[in-house]
């Protein structure tokens, strides 16, 4: 056969994979091809809404830049992302649990003494963060890395601020021998995804507001073990029950604690109110350990 | 509930859409989510192989320009162009089949008298094509609108070649009183769609070739009628059989004609061992005309 109706297409294009010689992608392929054709099939796509796709489409790549990433974002904001971490790294595993990495990701943030305060000059609320990093077992994590990021106290990332060129509110910090990390940054608040490309026009067309409670990232990782995308969540913050992206975790909700200008845990004299927070991260041991009856 | 596992979160994707004041949109989000999330359970996809999609789907995007539309190729390369095409123009209708208008239309070229050669300095072998449009019902149709575009002899596009700005193989002619139509232009050959982006790679790794069999492009249309977008394909051309992009139909496979060097049917005088060609289009009236129980 060489001519298709609606229903023979499909397999059509699947045995075009006969040949491919990487038997995963064939895999991955084969699926993609048939749930694609089904959705397309089930709601009866007109034309002029694949051509509505296709532009939106165009118009997502066309909209990320290096500093900018929109098919993370539609990713984000269609549940795909959390639901591809989700099954990657199930909770049951006793590791911190990982959420979305999102689309502000910057890599090469300076790497910055314990102590240090990842955003001088920034906007926002003072806080300081400690905590530890250990095994799943226990045990204390030394020269852990955490790779930190957040908006500012407004909920803007340093990306988007109009004439910052720099990173704001990044860093890099090592745990010391006994896994403890300490570092003093801004107290997150709730903002939008970028509503101003395609995603945002999608979001409007479907109804749903923008917003992420706010949250500080962290990618979290220590020789030996496998390393962890995850955010800290600010309890009570606005949006924890209706996240844009679906990325909000029970385990990763932490209070911030208030306190009053004065002395600072670090000893630093702090003029006005100071937030504390204190979370430990467990990873998860690179390679399993034997079962017992191997 | 505002945390989700790998099974609940697609309800939640869903749920979001509970404001959208757009049912049609409501319903074809709802299905595009449900089959995506299927996709991703069931290959259990890993967060690299997410990367690598992401990426993909960002290059699809920054290659499209004002001249090459990259996410066409893709949807005409997975077979979905063809279904969407299939689903909403069933060939039981009576009228000329519709097939993929695929990357290379533009917009606006020259309308030309009956006769015109539209490959003037075009390589290629030369072929006098006509025929008529007729309505579903064998009533000629006057001033129709055949907007006819294809590759040269070689398989390129004017679009494709370096240094060539203009319009080449380009033209729109309208059928005379009787439905007739007439012009010159060349017998096409098979070719490879673009092999030098993101979806030539898919095709590589596919393990799937890249050509297309020799055929000319046409949107005809009429006034009261349906448009239809269609190829005339060369019968004998290799890829018949495979055609990359699942586009082609047994219905619009069209003999060739070969004749020495020496009087075309215009009259004038070919040098060269020429084609003729004659295929007639049917359009189906714009507005059903009532059944006769109505």
């Amino acid at each position: 056969m060489r001519e298709f109706d609606e229903k023979s297409i499909t397999q059509a294009v699947i045995a075009r994979l006969a040949a491919c010689d990487d038997p995963r992608f064939a895999r991955v392929m084969t699926s993609l091809v048939s749930h694609l054709h089904d959705f397309v099939r089930e709601v009866s796509l007109t034309e002029a809404e694949w051509f509505t796709a296709i532009s939106f489409l165009t118009d997502v790549g066309k909209t990320c830049t290096d500093k900018r990433q929109e098919f993370i974002l539609l990713s984000d904001t269609l549940g795909v992302s959390v639901l591809v971490i989700t099954l990657n790294h199930p909770a049951e595993a006793g590791s911190a649990e990982s959420t979305v990495q999102g689309p502000f990701y910057w890599e090469g943030a300076p790497e910055l003494p314990r102590g240090s305060n990842l955003a001088q000059g920034v906007r926002g609320e003072p806080a300081f963060y400690s905590g530890r990093v250990l095994s799943t077992d226990g045990r204390p994590l030394a020269n852990a890395l955490l790779d930190i990021w957040s908006g500012d106290g407004e909920g803007n990332y340093d990306m988007q601020i109009p004439g910052e060129t720099g990173m704001r509110a990044r860093g890099r910090i090592r745990t010391d021998a006994e896994g403890r990390y300490w570092f003093r940054s801004i107290r997150p608040t709730f903002y939008p995804v970028p509503t101003d490309g395609p995603v945002g026009r999608m979001l409007r067309k479907i109804g749903s507001h923008p917003y992420r409670p706010g949250h500080v990232h962290m990618i979290i990782s220590a020789p030996g073990h496998l390393p962890v995308t995850t955010h800290l969540f600010v309890a009570g913050s606005r949006y924890l029950d209706s996240d844009a992206v679906f990325g909000m975790k029970e385990s990763l909700v932490v209070q911030f604690e208030r306190h009053p200008a004065g002395a600072a845990p670090d000893g630093e004299r702090v003029d006005t109110p100071f937030y504390t927070v204190s979370y430990d991260f467990r990873l998860r041991p690179a390679v399993a350990t034997a079962p017992d009856h191997a």
